[in-house]
């Protein structure tokens, strides 16, 4: 009989003979790989997390006690663990579980994360709450080492450490910051996991565990059993924490006893865990990479299914990137955390010594390219769209004021998908259309990135180049990337009753959208504007020549994107004109595939068309 | 005869005799007080770094190597250093020098900065770039104690022990974090001053020195007078700097002699220098926060001089919270790092144990803030809007995608005047307009505000609420604090030939720019917009049925701003319509007073009078 369908809360969980809880914890893997491999998914994170999440759940009283994660990469075993089981199956689909943690789902969501090095700032201010209503609920933050390379982990330290208030933060290290560690901090925890340093701070150990022995703890039996230690002088150290470890994550006996033990310390507390990505399915522990974030897969043999045979966006950059690199040794690279993400792992492998790979840490990133552009490089920083959201001051007041090329490119701008709002790129055009001196360009397709990838290389200029998440349009790509006129659009088809103004990866569905029109007796035009910073204006005049009707279509929020733009303009001319803008709505857009979401958004070429129908008449 | 007028540019600094830089330093700071008197402006930063900017320009070979400033506030001397002493005079106002590094001012200048945390990226783009274009160049950071609570300084120390790149950082801490230290960061900085830690340090500094011997410095004379040591274990060590220091930084014998050291040392190295903030001004040495930034004062008593007798929209927010905070224990206040800016300060002393300054750390207040939300607090957090730039991503995804009530106090908005446009907040009705779930309010004094502040607690949303630098309308105050009803503005006059629809603090200016038009025959309804999210449409329509002419009017950029919200409305609606936007223009705006500035761009009375009867023509 199984052992997971009889836990249905953690209250279930804490009922259960101990000695079940490693049966439990591999029918919980084996639930996260059969349902990853069908829907897609952060597989590693969430394996190597299955102990230390059922380890939490059985010895802190949530939801009582607060768990706040971070990112959220590892939260599937969380889900299982607290009511979700019947549902799991619909995890990352429209309508069904989230990815990651999201407060409207669930009572033991206690904070929603998508995004990097949340989860301190976030556990701090619930402790905080906690103490100022006498309460006694702990607050515990779970965070992978990669998310302690964001600058905002270290913002919280050091008030955590002022402040003193009690929390534990749980570093779950799996020795990878997503691809691989990066940064000074990374040698550091290296150099807390190494034999010599291990065996010496068990020597002196045992003098700092008199402490536990006081406190009435069973420290020693703890240092036997979880080779869990006291050692001072570490950062963590410095920030004001205490902190204990390593400890064997991927055990969960050894996981109860050190958390029954931590758990009565007082003040901020940082236990360091250690534990193996992918952990229990073979092909994500030997490609640990791969599994991160995948989609659909054998479970079997761990091998992708149904890939398309078109080109990426991402590969199109990829490819671009190594091209223009080859003859202009100005050209560098620059991700954060995110090489085989944002595509830039040939030019990691091709060209090494230009590419900087900055860790979770979207300001510096920036900055840095301000940096390297102020004496004469050609910097390319590739992030995505939401996690650009990071950045934006430094893209303000680092870059664009200070006029500096740096070329900006935002992979998963728009709608991408399955991983739902803290993912979506829904406002990058919003909020950067108001940055003095910047272009930005949205290509329509494969192809077309290319040639404005050389063009933003080329302007000199601060430059943003926005384009989505997966498959291209099947267009052939060019032989050479070619520089494209700067703020200018391109009329596409022309037509007598109304002229479609679209931008991005909407370009080709407007296309479609003519045709369809067409066949409905109306005579549509399709401009692709290319640029949404600076507006092709004299092809909006041109337009309005032909037909007063203007239809704007972006992939971006309604409110203050493209089709703002556009009519910012219409209504600061003379001419009589009519506009019907379509785009993301002014809410958060929940999770689901993006063909669906385009569905009921509006977007499609068939919904498109029964909105300028609609409007027409 | 006077030195400072023989150093035109650093060359001639490098000639003078060295006895006489202490006099030089002198001059410099007698310059620097008798200008700020006359202009404003940061003044204790400027005094306190005097001889660490002489001494790096006496010993690097500047502007051949490359000097980065952190925030900037420090670099009066830098100024007069380097060819700029004829238009010091000029410095902060309308077309004379900026009070902040900028690279179009001076091949001197490197990088500009205005906002904190950024030098150590930049720095380390340069030293990077220096690398690929195997130069010499050296690459200084000279960096202020309050820049390292930052995350971004963190990201950039991490990213610069993994490279390894030759750099030096100055780490200038005058102890003061701006108002005084917040941090644990701050603790291991006094750590190191203390008398204990320094007499340990240099016992163990005589086996470090050697290594120094060996490298042909001379590191014992310099342990000696400059009281210079080399103590590993700290945090700076462990993200892979090495840690020289501390050094008086007022003795400007003792910088040169430790900076010719220092500069032969390979890899990134932090130099630890102690200042004392308003080093040579009585007034500013015993009040170091008032002389931070400062208005106009007597040079001989440093009293302030030509207060308005207005109240601040700052103070009304200052009194509004203490009066709120005394009924409603759940109400909390955070600041990074500007207590006394924000006016928080009353509530400090008023409420210590629910304030909070958390460092310059907007990334940390926000979801700090957000975790107190998600556990039934009432934050409030104070933040001048150009550095809420830096919390952006954490109010989208860590607070309006959760609905959380967290209320954002953003100061400074609009034109802040003198500091320019690192400092302008003119960006924050773009940026944050696109942002689904959150309530924007702009009062239009200082009495609207503290009503407006109540309707932002009581509305249990994300509430950001952006008021102008300095003095209110001198409105008279209402007893109490009253709800207003949200997304609803108000008719100030109603007019049958056009509706202003003002939102902010230019609303009592469109009033006034009403009468005018008056007098010149035209007859304008002013309505005050108070919000820009949500917009109130129905007013929109009123105006439209008494007039189709709308003309809105705000100090945000007219790229994304409340017209661009209205003009999004209007062209969505059926009723014929005409629509004039008056707002900032699509450029950074320099410097300068800010009434000139309203002036240049036609946003006083009279200027919007005049656009708007060209308009009418």
């Amino acid at each position: 009989m199984k052992v997971l369908p009889t836990v249905k809360t953690p209250a279930d969980l804490r009922n259960i003979k101990r000695e079940l809880l490693p049966t439990l914890c591999e029918e919980i893997r084996q639930e996260i790989i059969q349902t990853t491999s069908k829907n897609g998914g952060h597989l590693g994170s969430s394996l190597g997390a299955v102990e230390i999440i059922t380890a939490l759940h059985y010895v802190f009283d949530t939801p009582k006690d607060k768990l706040v994660f971070d990112t959220g990469h590892q939260a599937y075993a969380h889900k299982l663990l607290t009511g979700r089981q019947s549902k799991f199956h619909s995890i990352r689909t429209k309508g069904g579980l989230s990815g990651f943690p999201k407060r409207s789902e669930s009572k033991y969501d206690d904070f929603g994360v998508g995004h990097a090095s949340t989860a301190l700032s976030a556990a701090l201010g619930m402790a905080i709450a906690r103490d100022q209503k006498k309460s006694d609920a702990r607050v515990v933050a779970l965070v992978a080492d990669g998310a302690l390379t964001g600058g905002m982990s270290y913002e919280a330290m050091q008030n955590a450490g002022l402040l003193g208030s009690d929390m534990l933060v749980i570093l779950n290290d799996n020795q990878m910051f997503i691809s691989k560690r990066v940064g000074a901090l990374g040698k550091v925890l290296t150099k807390l996991l190494t034999k010599k340093y291990v065996q010496l701070a068990e020597e002196k150990a045992a003098g700092f565990l008199k402490q536990f022995d006081e406190l009435g703890n069973n420290a020693a039996k703890l240092a036997k059993r979880a080779r869990s230690i006291l050692f001072p002088g570490t950062i963590f150290e410095e920030m004001g924490f205490r902190y204990f470890g390593p400890v064997n994550g991927n055990d969960i006996e050894a996981m109860i006893e050190v958390l029954e033990s931590v758990k009565e310390v007082k003040g901020p507390v940082l236990l360091h865990v250690v534990t193996k990505k992918g952990k229990g399915y073979t092909p994500a522990e030997e490609k640990p990479t791969k599994f991160h974030g995948i989609g659909i897969f054998d479970a079997d043999t761990g091998d992708t299914i149904g890939k398309s045979s078109c080109i990426t966006f991402t590969k199109a950059f990829s490819d671009t990137m190594v091209k223009l690199a080859k003859n202009d040794k100005k050209i560098n690279a620059i991700t954060a955390a995110m090489p085989e993400g944002t595509g830039l792992d040939e030019f990691r492998h091709t060209y090494p010594e230009r590419f900087f790979d900055v860790g979770i840490a979207e300001e510096h990133a920036a900055t840095f390219a301000a940096g390297l552009a102020a004496e004469g490089m050609k910097p390319v920083v590739a992030v995505y769209s939401s996690f650009a959201q990071r950045c934006y001051d430094q893209i303000v007041h680092d870059i664009a004021l200070q006029n500096l090329p740096v070329v900006f490119a935002l992979d998963r701008a728009g709608l991408v998908g399955e991983d739902g709002p803290t993912h979506h790129g829904a406002y990058d055009l919003s909020f950067l259309r108001s940055t003095p001196n910047l272009i930005i360009a949205a290509p329509a397709d494969e192809n077309e990135l290319q040639h404005m990838l050389k063009t933003g290389l080329d302007s000199g200029k601060p430059f943003v180049l926005r384009y989505p998440r997966g498959s291209g349009f099947g267009i052939k790509m060019d032989e050479e990337p070619q520089d494209l006129p700067i703020g200018k659009g391109v009329w596409l088809r022309k037509g007598n009753d109304l002229t479609i103004v679209a931008v991005g990866n909407r370009v080709h569905p407007a296309l479609e959208a003519a045709e369809l029109l067409k066949k409905k007796g109306v005579d549509a035009g399709v401009i692709n504007a290319r640029f949404v910073k600076p507006l092709d204006t004299d092809i909006l005049e041109q337009a309005l020549k032909g037909s007063p009707r203007i239809v704007t279509v972006e992939d971006n929020s309604l409110c203050g994107g493209f089709g703002s733009a556009v009519a910012e303009y219409l209504t600061a001319q003379e001419k009589p004109f009519k506009l019907l803008r379509l785009g993301l709505p002014d809410e958060f857009v929940e999770h689901g595939k993006v063909n669906l979401l385009f569905e009921q958004l509006g977007l499609t070429p068939q919904t498109m068309t029964e909105q300028i129908l609609k409007w027409g008449k």
